[in-house]
């Protein structure tokens, strides 16, 4: 049993490099690749996908698997065996000509729906979303294997392994009603929140950055910070690279991008070495990732103590800039405003946006809901919750990529995300009581730490529900989330 | 025949694109990589070359091969499987224990090399370099796989395809007893030529960097330029990129290591837009591309009309530098010094370090010369060349890594690539009379044109001697070299 699991394990961590390679194609791609080699660098991206897929679906494989069927190896064993079964399934079932009229349609849908929301026409990328949503429920089928799981929950697989759509729908439920009543008390308050005028410039706005990154933990012997159009992190342990943007009238987008993507990167540097070339050796799940994305960005970045330490050093690194006090600026920071976009979206108003999308993505998926219907369903929901009106499809139905590339059963995790921070925060607060303390002094050590302690250091070890669970030692729930948002802005807004 | 042609050719061209993959892993690990990731690049690397060997060597590939044996399918596929079955034979002749001992070796020799080097300590490096010598030795007997080629020869091929030692013998002695004179005659010269004593910042040779890949021609969108340690340049034509370094102090190393690479890059980018994901869309060999950025660098950019410009344009970035005129610039920047470097040598002693490399390593492959036998052979032969002795191993035979890494056959190719070069200028000046008036406007355009025209866009179309010679219409010599030499520097030195 040992030697043949050996043998499935040194043939997974070739296939494990080989991924590694593959992303780091598209962090080049997104911050150091010329324009002139998109096309080939499709062709290298094809081949490497080639590659991984023939190994992960390669005979071999299911031999090993079946060889290893009930063994008992130890829990290390076990996860790397899940890991490596649910990838093989996913590889196998399903066939290559879907799988190649997938990739054939996601290809150039990207671009048919960045055309149609330049042009705010909804109708002109509909036929195409109906391509790919008719192709993405093909999928699901292919998945479940005739195992009766439900279409949407098979998709869900690919982000949050375990989870499924009714739990979303508990547990996200929860919160739209508290949310919607929270922002309509903050619309009704007096509060008068100071806006920035003065510019912020390039270099500052980098030299801040890369304060911040490090503040956080993140650890630039493997790691990176540059430029991205759209920021992100990419890459695993042994070389996490992160990326920002620079706008030099709002430098909140620099500083809160660079803390929320150092989050997802200290997440895969906190991994257990010995897992990192190995199936165990990345974030168990997207939920989980932006869990420690949102955590560091949000409950801790945007924290009273931490935006007072982050107001004294912006005036070092820039002089005044027209906000009077650490109390205004913490107010700006977490303002709440009014806007038609997700990813500009507050604290208090984001998962709103998710929200909407996870119940519009099930409905689609389901056949409750027509691609024809969707834009009118989208407008009506939009309007339910926001309490305005959408005043054009690339502000509402066009604005996210998602759907158009497939991800169906990826926007909740956003949420999700923000569900599980929630709840480790809380715990955090518990076993960390100088925190506030810590983060006035722009000190986030023990914090961190205990962060990979209880949920980084475990990379795929366990299940990303029960992992969370370990973490904080309740069972997961939305009301921490609440709670903290209600407290936090009743106090920002004076309600 | 044609089915059969296609499929191999399709088979190929995904090979073509992971060994791409592979060379930006390259590019990435000389610029980019955090130092952390050191040894999981290792492991990215190796997967990626048992993928790639695994390819090459494969029994399909074999049996297209002999399917076609004899087939005539036109020039292109003709060059494209004579490369195919090249590459099929070289993996396949190498025993896989033999490669992987090769592979192991040169993985820690390059790291002791480089501690000897540190330390001036010869012996400590020499049971290695026997051990890699040794390996070579074995490894060019399995490649001539019993045919009676000569073992430096089977080694060259990988280098110079089609060249042999002695014919490189032939036509590199030419050039020793020239150059040693020409080099007499120069130390005698009473020419006074002023040094530089002040500092240029980085910014301003880094902007100057750019301009002078656009004069010579560089397209960016299918390339960028970042700093190395060793200046190279890597990628294919549709995403080559180029490197250089500053030095404060001397910014020519930054200007000429430049336009050096750019001649590597041109080329890449130069070749035929339909060749570039197949085996013929790369150069040629090692003393082609040499030609290219000897070329470039030599004879367009230390030429007295170029220099003139670049006199003028360093003036407008930096302000007086302490430099007379065009005429002293000129006499600056080919200035034939006394050094023991060869990356640091002029156009007039260059090749002698090479010639040196070229004789010591023939007759450490034949068996002629020992290791232990090796230091006092080249500092013998320094000696004699150079006029004066070496101080210290670093400056001498354990100058470059080159050996430690197993490259027995590489060095005569930057002569050859001299060599080539000499031959091209003299049909490039006869092609082009308003070369020097061009250049005296920092205008390269008919110039790159031309050797586009003739050379770069051929890809691997002909065999490189082949190719040579058509494009300068005569026998390859190393007359036009020295002529040029002695021409050029009579003048500087006003011998």
């Amino acid at each position: 049993m040992r030697a043949t699991y050996d043998a499935l394990m040194a043939y997974t961590k070739r296939t494990v490099a080989l991924s590694q390679v593959a992303g780091l194609l598209g962090w080049d791609q997104e911050t150091m690749m010329p324009p002139g080699a998109a096309g080939q660098r499709g062709e290298w991206r094809g081949a490497m996908e080639e590659i991984i897929h023939a190994r992960q679906s390669a005979p071999e494989v299911g031999a090993w698997l079946a060889r290893l069927e009930g063994a008992d190896l130890g829990d290390e064993a076990s996860a790397n065996l899940r890991h490596i079964r649910r990838t093989f399934q996913r590889a196998t079932r399903v066939p290559a000509d879907l799988a190649a009229e997938l990739a054939r349609v996601t290809s150039v849908s990207q671009g048919i729906w960045a055309r149609a929301r330049a042009a705010d026409d909804f109708a002109a990328f509909a036929p195409t979303l109906k391509q790919v949503l008719d192709l993405k429920r093909e999928e699901a089928a292919a998945l479940s294997d005739g195992d009766g799981t439900d279409a949407y929950d098979a998709l869900l697989q690919d982000y949050e392994p375990g989870m499924s759509g009714a739990r979303l729908q508990a547990l996200l439920g929860e919160l739209r009603a508290g949310l919607v009543d929270l922002r309509d008390r903050i619309r009704g308050s007096t509060r008068q929140i100071p806006a920035l005028s003065r510019s912020f410039d390039h270099a500052g706005q980098m030299a801040l950055a890369h304060d911040l990154a490090g503040v956080f933990g993140y650890d630039w012997s493997r790691g990176r910070l540059d430029l991205a159009v759209h920021p992100f992190s990419s890459g695993s342990g042994f070389d996490t690279r992160i990326t920002t943007r620079v706008d030099e009238k709002n430098p909140f987008n620099c500083f809160y991008s660079t803390i929320h993507e150092t989050g997802h990167a200290c997440y895969e540097q906190g991994i257990s070495a010995a897992y990192l070339m190995t199936p165990l050796g990345r974030g168990v799940s997207m939920g989980v990732h932006e869990s420690q994305s949102r955590i560091y960005e949000n409950q801790l970045g945007r924290s009273a103590p931490f935006c007072g330490w982050l107001f004294q050093r912006m005036q070092t690194e820039f002089g005044d800039f027209g906000v009077p006090d650490a109390d205004a600026f913490y107010a700006l920071v977490n303002q709440v405003g009014q806007g038609y976009i997700r990813t500009e979206a507050d604290e208090v108003q984001y998962n709103l946006h998710v929200l909407l999308r996870f119940d519009l993505e099930r409905a689609l998926i389901s056949g409750a809901l027509e691609v024809s219907d969707l834009e009118d369903a989208w407008n009506a929901r939009f309007l339910a919750d926001f309490g305005f009106a959408v005043d054009r499809p690339s502000n509402g139905v066009l604005q996210d990529v998602h759907w158009s590339v497939g991800l169906f059963g990826y926007f909740p995790t956003y949420s999700l995300g923000n569900v599980y921070a929630g709840g480790l925060y809380q715990a955090l607060c518990a076993a960390v009581p100088t925190l506030e303390a810590d983060l006035a002094r722009g000190e986030t050590a023990a914090a961190t730490e205990w962060l990979r302690d209880n949920v980084q250091k475990y990379g795929g070890l366990f299940e990303p529900a029960d992992l969370i669970e370990r973490a904080t030692g309740a069972p997961i729930s939305a009301r921490p989330l609440l709670d903290y948002l209600e407290r936090k802005f009743t106090a920002i807004y004076r309600l």
